[in-house]
C-alpha cells in the first residue's frame, strides 16, 4: 500500500467510530489487525479513553508489539495505570532493552511489582541492563544477539539462524566469538546470505569489527554508527566479551532527541517540556528566564548610569534597542553555528584563531553594511550628523563584538568542559546589551555638548 | 578493535607524519588500507596539500569508497578541480545515488565532461536519476534494486542473490514485483535467511508493504522510514512500479541536516554556511539581520513617540531592556517548543486553542514570578511604589504577550503554507519589543505626575 492520505482514512478515526457505535468486538478486531506503528499512535494519542480501553482489553503480544513504536518517553506513561501482572505481560512481548526503560522509569513499587510477575529469564535481563546509565550504549543496547565460533561455515550459521528464528523485525548481525565470549569479528546478513555456503564465516567476516563499551555515551554510539554507516554496533565489556547490540533505529531516536535537545536547550527549556502541564512548563522554563534576569538587570543597572545623558538627550534612548538588538542577533547567528559544528564535529578547540578571524572579518563587513544606514537615520532625525556618526559607529563595533563574542563563548564554555549549547547564548547576549549600551551611551555622553 | 582513542593514534596524523617524510610509497599504502570512513575524514579535512595529493594518486576505487563516508555537500567540493576522466573514474566506484549527487553540483561543463567520460549503463542511471528533484525520495534513492517473482521458492531467492553478488555494505530488502514490474510485496532479508528454504517467497513476504512515490519529500520519506522502524523504503512511480530504494543511512543525513536546517533557519542562517569564505558568510546571514534591523527600527520608532516621557524620568530608559528582553526570552522557549512540536508531528495546528490556553497559563504564572521581583527593583530605586507598580505590570504583561505571540505567530504560518521555523521568531521578538515598550512606556506616561 501507499502510506494512506491523513484526510482520506486514519486507524484513529476509524477505531474512534467502533468506540463511538460501542462496538468492542469489532472495536478490538480493528485495532489486532492494524500496524503496530499505527496502533501505537492510537495509543499514544491520549484525547480520549479509547487508549485506556484498548491497553485492558488487547492481547499483552499486540499492545508490546505497538510499544516498540511508541516515543520512549511516552511508554511507561502509557502503562502506569495498568496492574503490575499486565505490565508485566505487556514487556513480555518487547525486545529487553524496551523493557528495561519502561521498567526504569515507572514508580519503584510499580516496577518491582512487574518484575516480580515476568519470567525469571527477563527478570534477570533487565536487572542486567538496568545497571548501565540510560545515555550509556549499555541503557540502549539489547542483551539478545547471535554469536558463533569463526570455525562454522555459512551452511551451517544459517542453519543455526533458522533454528533460533531471531526476531526478524529487528536489524542483526552475526557475531564471531572465542571460548571466552570476547568479540573477534562481525558478519551482516547480507554477506552471510550471498557467500559460499561452505566457506568458514571467519574467512568472510570483518575480523576488525568496529565495537563500542557499555558505558560509552549513547550519542557517540550514534556517531560511530553514522560514521561507518552501520545497522547495529556490537557492545562489550571492558575485556571486550561481548555484551549486546545497538540497533540503526534506537540510535536514530538518540540523534533526533539530541536534536530536540540541543534546540530546545539553546532556549533554556527542559528537553522533556511537551505543552502538557502547565506546573511542569513553568518548573521548566522558570529557571532559565531567572538567569536571564540577572543579565537583563546587569544591562539595566548599566543604562542608569547614563540617567543624566538620557534626560538631556532622550532621542539616544530610541536607538538602545537598536544597538544592543542587533548585536545580540549578529552573535546568536555565530552561537548557532559555532555550537552546531561542534556538536557534528565539523570544528574543534584548535580551530578557535581561524574561526575567531573569520567573524571578526563577518562582523565588520555586516557592521558597517547596517552601521551606515543607522547612521544615516541617526542623523537624519534631528540633523546632528555627530549623532549619525556616533550610533553608526555604536552599530557597527557591537555587531562585531556579538560575532567575536558568539565564538569566543562556545569555544570557551566546551574547553571548561560545559555544555556551550546551555548557557553560550545567554552569556553572548549579556555581553552585546553591555557592550552595546556602553558604546551608545557612552560615546553619547563623551560627545554631549557637540550633540545638544 | 575498539574505535582508537583520538589522542593515541588518528589516520590523519600517520599519513601527514607520512607525508612530511616524503615517503610517497608507504602514504599510499598506508592511505589505502585505512577503512573507507578513516579515509574520508582525511579527505575531507582540507588544511593540507594531502587531500589533492591523495586525489590524485589513490586507485579511484578506494576514492570512491571513501566518498561514501564524506559529508554529501563536500564531496562536488573535493572533485572539482580533477579532470572530467578521473572524476568518471571515481564516481564509478560509488552507489549510483551518490553519483547523481556529484554530477548535479559540479559545475555543468565539468559534469558533462565527467558523463561522457563514464560506462554508458551508469550515465543513464545518472541521468534517470538527476530528474528528481535533490530534496524528494528520486534524489535520494538508488536504482539498485533486487526484485523477484513472488512464486520463487526461499532457495531459488538465495541462490539468485549469490549470483547477483549485490553490494553487502548497503542494506538491501528483496522486492516481489509482479510481470508489469509493480510492486506486489516486500522481504526482509532476515526473515529470507530464517524461512524454511521451499516455502514461495510470496508467502513469507509483506504484501501490503510501505512505499513512497519519487515525489515524496526526503524529510516525510525519513520520517515514514523512522515510523514503520524501517531500514530501506521502496520507491515507486504513479502506477506503482518500482523504481528504486530509499535506505536509512541516506535518511539519517536527511533527518540530521534537517535538524540543522531547522536550527539555523530559527537564527536565520542558510543551511551551507560553515564558516568558510567571508564573502560567503556575508551573503548568508545579512539579508536576515537586514530583515531585524526594520523590526528594531519599528521598535526604536515606538520608543521616540515618548522622548517628552523620558526626558522627564529617564531611568524608565533603564527598564525598557528588561521588560522588551524578558518578553523575547519567554517568547523564544515558546517558538522553540511549538516549531520543534510541528515538524515532528507531535502538535497539528488542531491543537492551536488547546496550546494557546496552555501558555496563556503558564505565561502568567511566569510573568508574575518575574513580574514581582522586577517590581520590587522598580519601587526600591526610586522609593516610588508606583513606579515599581508600572513596571512589574508591564513585565508581567509583556510575559505572558510573549508565549500567546509565541504559539500564534508559528500556528499561522504553518497555516498559511509558510514554514515557521524561519520567521516566526522575528514576528514573536517584534511584538514583544513593541508590546512591551508600549506598555512600559504608555503606563509611565499615564501616571508621569503621580511618578515624579
Amino acid at each position: 500500500m501507499q502510506e494512506p492520505d491523513a484526510a482520506t482514512r486514519t486507524p484513529a478515526k476509524d477505531l474512534a467510530e467502533l468506540h463511538a457505535a460501542g462496538d468492542r468486538v469489532a472495536l478490538v478486531r480493528a485495532a489486532a489487525a492494524l500496524h503496530p506503528a499505527e496502533l501505537g499512535e492510537v495509543l499514544a494519542a491520549g484525547d480520549s479513553d479509547l487508549p485506556a480501553l484498548l491497553l485492558d482489553v488487547l492481547p499483552g503480544r499486540i499492545v508490546g508489539a505497538a510499544l516498540a513504536y511508541i516515543e520512549p518517553h511516552y511508554r511507561s506513561a502509557l502503562l502506569i495505570d495498568l496492574a503490575p501482572a499486565r505490565i508485566a505481560e505487556v514487556l513480555r512481548a518487547v525486545a529487553d532493552d524496551i523493557a528495561t526503560d519502561v521498567i526504569q522509569e515507572l514508580p519503584a513499587d510499580i516496577a518491582n511489582a512487574a518484575l516480580t510477575a515476568m519470567p525469571v529469564a527477563l527478570q534477570r535481563q533487565v536487572g542486567r541492563l538496568i545497571e548501565y546509565g540510560p545515555e550509556t550504549a549499555g541503557g540502549r543496547m539489547t542483551g539478545q544477539r547471535i554469536a558463533v565460533a569463526p570455525e562454522r561455515t555459512v551452511r551451517e550459521v544459517i542453519e543455526f539462524l533458522r533454528s533460533l528464528r531471531p526476531d526478524t523485525e529487528q536489524p542483526f548481525d552475526v557475531y564471531l566469538t572465542d571460548s571466552a565470549n570476547r568479540l573477534r569479528g562481525v558478519l551482516n546478513l547480507r554477506l552471510l546470505i550471498t557467500a559460499p555456503p561452505d566457506a568458514p564465516v571467519g574467512e568472510l567476516a570483518t575480523m576488525d569489527a568496529v565495537s563500542i563499551t557499555a558505558d560509552t555515551d549513547q550519542e557517540e554510539a550514534a556517531r560511530l554508527l553514522k560514521r561507518y554507516n552501520l545497522l547495529a554496533l556490537p557492545v562489550v565489556d571492558g575485556a571486550g566479551r561481548l555484551l549486546g547490540t545497538v540497533t540503526v533505529d534506537d540510535l536514530l531516536d538518540v540523534l533526533e532527541d539530541e536534536a530536540t535537545e540541543d534546540m530546545y536547550r539553546m532556549a533554556g527549556i527542559n528537553v522533556d517540556e511537551d505543552l502538557r502541564g502547565v506546573g511542569r512548563s513553568v518548573r521548566h522554563r522558570l529557571p532559565w528566564l531567572v538567569v536571564n534576569l540577572g543579565s537583563a538587570t546587569l544591562a539595566a543597572a548599566v543604562v542608569s548610569l547614563f540617567e543624566d545623558t538620557i534626560t538631556r538627550l532622550a532621542l539616544v534612548a530610541a536607538f538602545m534597542p537598536i544597538v544592543a538588538g542587533m548585536g545580540g542577533n549578529a552573535g546568536i547567528q555565530t552561537v548557532t553555528i559555532v555550537v552546531r559544528s561542534l556538536t557534528l564535529g565539523r570544528i574543534t578547540p584548535r580551530d578557535a584563531w581561524g574561526v575567531m578571524r573569520h567573524e571578526l572579518a563577518v562582523g565588520l563587513i555586516i557592521g558597517t553594511a547596517i552601521g551606515v544606514p543607522i547612521g544615516i537615520i541617526g542623523w537624519s532625525v534631528q540633523g546632528s550628523p555627530a549623532l549619525g556618526l556616533i550610533v553608526g559607529a555604536a552599530m557597527c563595533a557591537n555587531i562585531a563584538n556579538g560575532m567575536v563574542t558568539g565564538v569566543a563563548v562556545p569555544l570557551l564554555l566546551h574547553r571548561a568542559g560545559q555544555d556551550p549549547t546551555i548557557s553560550a547564548g545567554i552569556w553572548m547576549t549579556t555581553f552585546t546589551d553591555i557592550i552595546g549600551f556602553l558604546l551608545l551611551l557612552g560615546l553619547a555622553t563623551l560627545f554631549l555638548d557637540t550633540l545638544l
